[in-house]
């Protein structure tokens, strides 16, 4: 293995059969023929994956991103490598049913494997995340037709699959889309329009590309209740079974910053009038269905923000144990030999508060997987409305704590490294770029907090908000009684007690007709939002130690101190700045900016 | 000129002529010959030579970085046409005095006017500013043969000046440096050793490069004290007057992720055993000579840090403006048009955040430049005195806070430019890259906290301390009598009492032995004083307003209230996890991470 080990291992088995219980699934009929060595040997085959072929490729997949060559994008050669090996290990398939050839996994299980893939190589893995997605909404809302044309290529990996949602003129405002569908009598549709920003839009290691589109049937109400879903491959099937041109043109290449391997693109559809799509779902339905991949590719970013968060953590970290420099604190003789910079605390702060962040936000993804996994598989109607609730709360800040948070995680790897921390002969340079994405793709920062704040945590009249208080709770009682320091679960407890009034007053403004009171501000909420979670992860972690010795175990308590410390007083300081909210710089006239 | 200003105008005459009255320094004797005309006039030039030459080669320097051919740097080919037009107006000695060839500007000026060339191209006008520095040195420490030699053709730009202090093996610990100096007898030293992250080590437009060496005279005490400073040019004198080989040689050139015009690079002295040194300064007291440059290079990364804000920040205010998208909070009519996303209340925030720290940053640089001037200049020799520990205080701040901050600043910039943001058809991910240097060269900001509290902030038996809350009290005094909202003072004069009582508290307890309980949160204690200068800045800002009406005064106003709304809450956050001090996290086992 590296120095590196991407994710730790001690950690996931923590999370995984500790704090989650995932063998408590398989009390769910769906996942009866797993049990814990199933769960154990997939973790195992992606681990390998990850260290023994994806790593090594990060750096090249970054250094050299794919190019555009005769109107056809060419990605990194190691691709030709990297992609076979991921569908052949199961990985996009992993979790869908034995029916369509996956393997049934857990969500849950599948998501913590993901992490490894993810901090070995964010791109790599990420045509394969896109690519689960496109199936699984075909494999849901798609007809016989759409099912038998693309479902078994889509997760045996013969094609890649993408979402092409944007538009260059609409950005995050899905209702201003344009691009249109005109029925052709036959069942199928032709498309036009441009999109924007399509992660994986064309590749040249699978045979063809299937983009999951949102356009409107002509005739269709304006905003997002006149958007459907259609599926529309780079190549469409022919009569005799072959594939042949549909119309789809590579507009352009975006020149990202990071996240490289994979490439962004500007798409083209219908140009010449021929380019046919698949309606997927209900017509005039198309976001709501959207909304299913969506909310997977949320969890992907944020899942692929921690890990980034993870593999830099472990790189600084076996940097600052190698690295020698300076003294300790107080030690002013020039003779004595320079120490570890681990020693100097405030390396340690940037170690600590690095691994609070990154695995903190890896349990968040986790522990909304599970919820994911009940929500569909629970035997009770009640817990899957349940969890389906919290899942739905949890989304845009498993999205958003990650990659806020995971970016200032990132900089301080960067920092740990000195003057090596800026140059590009060291890695953290590059995850750092990486992660400067994670805030703005798949609905900003900012949309996800409209979300949270205008949706998710005053759904069902308070229900959804009455459930996260219970999770949070609960785990904090587990907590201390298994001898975690009441101290720390009483400050979480008073800030959980804060932040519920806050979101109280904040929805009775929004019922009082007062919007701009209630979300003018959604990111500082949703930021907030996030320390809270935080403190509520680690505590919960520290609680499923349940006393055990060992380095390991006061490593994952002395990180919950840690993050109690210094996440907990960031929940009072936002919601003062919320409840202060002072209009003014809403209404200053822009021309005085 | 170009939709983005740089720098504002409107704002730089607000600091210089309202908020900190420079005209008044022509009443010391030293600026005699100047008035608020000779000011303006050296504004104009920067200015021009900012917006019409250095900003069109921002973006080509930052594309094709300086590459080493045969054992040589060579810059961009722009550089030969900049580096010129830098020497001709006047820029390397504008401070400098008469009798040196220069200006005899007021320091405060110079920096303030620097903005602009920072903000344009902050690479290019780094050169300068570390020939500044360098010729300087030598000006203020060197002898005649060493200024005879080496003043002249830095000041006029014929050579480039360089500080190369940090070696590889021990970084920022100045004190294990191991580079060795050995007298041949003629009054010239013989230099060996190796030293890296050189900015500005080697260039293609300038005839020769002279490098303030630190290193070791044989049998010199170890450590700080053992340390001389020394002038090695790339080429030496000869008899003649020519210049010939002076075995200084480039070991390679670093990738640095930003700042990409001005190379970093690795240097080695004396390979050969040929290479020639003249001493500056007394034997063994290099460091404390070197001090001179490196406050004034702390100075320069902060104006550069705080320029990198600036621009970013008008740039995506432009953006902003231009860019339409989405409705505002409540209008849910899709066949309403949609509004520029200056309307969002989100986008309003980070606009407005960004202004806070890009231009409360340019203030503090400002201000601290005149607190240089009364230093030097002031006929007082009480006032020099108390103005030379307000300076040696704010250094440390002046430094970090740009760099820290403004990297969250530059974030946003990326932040509003949405998936275009993170794309190198934009310049916002280019001042990103070059901003995160800025917390790394020129001392770490862990090396800055640690000078802030265990030196300058507790200087002179509490002087320097008394004297700063002096200046802050005398400001909120002057802005209350000047119409600023009196909730907003007494916001900042608690944060002040509180800061000021946690810094005696830190005092103390440093005075009883307890090195860790004081500098263990150093960086926070940091940090907390940058946000309680930014609140102090900008009510000094909207006293200087003086209730003006008009839109560019409304704004200031606007963004002093946003400041104390956000960044006073920070500081009694920070205060919080200081005064809680856990020393667990810095006893915990390092295995345990």
């Amino acid at each position: 293995m590296t120095r590196n080990p991407l994710v730790s291992d001690a950690f996931v088995d923590l999370l995984l059969f500790d704090a989650l219980d995932v063998g408590a699934l398989t009390a769910f009929d769906h996942f009866r023929e797993h049990d814990r060595g199933t769960f154990e040997l997939w973790m195992q085959s992606c681990r390998r994956l990850a260290r023994e072929k994806l790593f090594a490729a990060y750096r090249p997949m970054d250094s050299a991103p794919p190019s555009l060559v005769d109107g056809r994008v060419r990605t990194h050669p190691l691709m030709n490598e990297l992609w076979p090996a991921l569908a052949e290990t199961g990985v996009i398939n992993a979790t869908r049913p034995y029916d369509v050839g996956g393997q049934q996994l857990p969500f849950t299980v599948a998501t913590v494997a993901s992490f490894y893939l993810l901090a070995a190589n964010g791109a790599a893995y990420s045509f394969a995340g896109l690519t689960t997605g496109a199936g699984h909404l075909i494999e849901t809302f798609g007809d016989q037709t759409v099912r038998s044309l693309f479902l078994e290529p889509l997760y045996n990996g013969t094609f890649n699959g993408t979402m092409a949602l944007t538009e260059p003129h609409a950005g995050s405002s899905l209702a201003d889309l344009t691009s249109t569908a005109t029925s052709i009598g036959d069942g199928t549709y032709s498309i036009k329009g441009s999109k924007i920003f399509i992660s994986g839009g064309d590749q040249s290691f699978a045979r063809n590309t299937v983009h999951l589109v949102l356009a409107r049937i002509d005739g269709a109400p304006s905003g997002t209740r006149g958007v459907s879903l259609f599926a529309v491959p780079r190549e469409r099937p022919t009569a005799d079974g072959g594939w042949e041109h549909n119309d789809v043109h590579v507009a352009g290449v975006i020149h990202k910053i990071g996240w490289r391997g994979i490439p962004s693109l500007a798409l083209s559809f219908g140009d010449e009038g021929d380019c046919r799509a698949w309606l997927v779902g209900p017509s005039n339905h198309g976001l709501k269905c959207m909304f299913q991949m969506m909310n997977e590719a949320r969890l992907l970013v944020g899942a692929s923000a921690a890990s980034t968060a993870t593999v830099a953590y472990y790189e600084s970290l076996a940097y600052a144990r190698e690295r020698t420099q300076g003294r300790r604190l107080g030690d002013t003789d020039p003779t004595s030999k320079p120490v570890a910079i681990t020693e100097h605390a405030d390396v340690r702060r940037m170690l600590l508060a690095q691994k609070c962040i990154a695995e903190g936000s890896l349990a968040l993804i986790a522990r909304s997987a599970k919820y994911s996994d009940t929500a569909q598989h629970h035997p009770d109607p009640d817990e899957r409305a349940r969890a389906g609730l919290l899942l739905d709360l949890l989304t845009p800040v498993a999205k958003t704590l990650p990659a806020e948070r995971g970016f200032e995680s990132n900089a301080m790897a960067v920092q740990i490294h000195g003057g090596y921390g800026y140059s590009s002969e060291y890695l953290p340079e590059s995850w750092l770029r990486d992660q400067k994405l994670n805030s703005i793709h798949e609905g900003t920062t900012q949309i996800q907090a409209l979300d949270l704040l205008g949706r998710k945590v005053i759904a069902r009249g308070g229900q959804a908000l009455a459930h996260f208080c219970e999770e949070v709770e609960r785990d904090l009682a587990s907590a201390q009684s298994n001898g975690v320091d009441p101290s720390l679960t009483d400050a979480v407890r008073a800030a959980l007690a804060r932040w519920s009034a806050l979101t109280q007053s904040l929805a009775a403004k929004g019922l009082a007709g007062d919007v701009l009171g209630m979300m003018g501000h959604s990111t500082d909420y949703l930021d907030a939002t996030g320390s809270l979670v935080l403190g509520w992860m680690w505590l919960w972690l520290a609680g499923a130690t349940r006393q055990r010795e060992g380095g390991f175990f006061d490593g994952v308590r002395a990180t919950a101190r840690f993050c109690v410390a210094r996440e907990i007083p960031r929940v009072h300081s936002l919601a003062d700045i919320i409840e202060r909210a002072d209009p003014a710089f809403i209404e200053l006239d822009e021309r005085s900016l």
